[in-house]
């Protein structure tokens, strides 16, 4: 199934001039949501992955499944202020500002080998620094996996030097 | 496997007071999340449910496992603002002022049979307002499934009816 086709665009959401990549619509196909998971189950099975990252809140949902899928621990990176445990920090720029990310400080043990996930890589901003925080508990960052591709942002070049998979791309910014 | 071993207390989070039970102890051990999500998969796969509903944010880790083993639909209630489409909201009484949750406007299908998830039964404020975007929608609320129950915050009593379904308890408020 080619998942371009059940990713829905919603133009001008956040803001005027965005064309925002909906992955809803893919949850609500059990084919399509079963592909993403199997194609990651069967990759990252084969790489002895020891540990899922998934970044808050449509990373959950693909992580907790190849989590699952997998058998292995899921760690949370979550938006500041959210994760009741001892966190450890990481802030990256944005647009307008700067926005803050944390990990528990008991998530990723030293020496595990990292999937970080999430739904869409854009700018990489926010993976970047949640790689940052798992590089910082002892975790080496295998890969970052995304649904979706936005090329133009630029989110491999955030990642500097970290494998990047993703399934699908959009040449929109 | 006792699940109550692998949830923390944290105390006073979010504020002075709250024992908060935290799920993330649970989620890094991959046979407690599987024991909670093969226990779901066991009851609904013989109940012929259509479609999950899955409560941002911690409830997306088990309703997307959830799915993914089931193969059925996924959809995603959210904080108000979140979901890029056409929605729909309620609201719901806080111990101070109100909150919102909102819905895809087509998430749901009519005469779906859905289960609505998320990982805590607290006052169920939340839950009961899903479950009214659910049956706007023409949906049938089968079961509401947590992780957690705090009795005595008597979300039973919120969810007028709707049978609930969930794994352990703990007797704080």
């Amino acid at each position: 199934m080619d998942l371009a086709h059940v990713i829905r665009n919603i133009p001008d959401f956040p803001k005027p001039g965005i064309q925002f990549k909906d992955i809803t619509t893919l949850l609500l196909e059990p084919n399509a949501f079963r592909q993403v998971i199997d194609t990651w189950y069967e990759r990252y099975r084969a790489r002895a992955i020891d540990a899922i990252v998934a970044i808050d809140a449509r990373g959950f949902v693909f992580g907790g499944a190849l989590a699952y899928a997998l058998g292995v621990p899921l760690a949370l990176a979550r938006k500041k202020g959210k994760l009741p445990g001892e966190t450890l920090a990481e802030s990256f720029e944005l647009e307008y500002g700067t926005d803050t990310v944390e990990i528990h400080a008991d998530a990723v043990q030293p020496g595990q080998r990292v999937v970080v996930m999430d739904d869409l890589l854009a700018t990489g901003g926010t993976a970047a620094a949640v790689t940052r925080l798992v590089r910082r508990l002892g975790g080496e960052v295998v890969e970052a996996a995304f649904v979706i591709e936005l090329p133009p942002l630029q989110g491999r070049k955030a990642l500097d030097g970290i494998p990047v998979h993703t399934l699908v791309s959009f040449m929109v910014d």
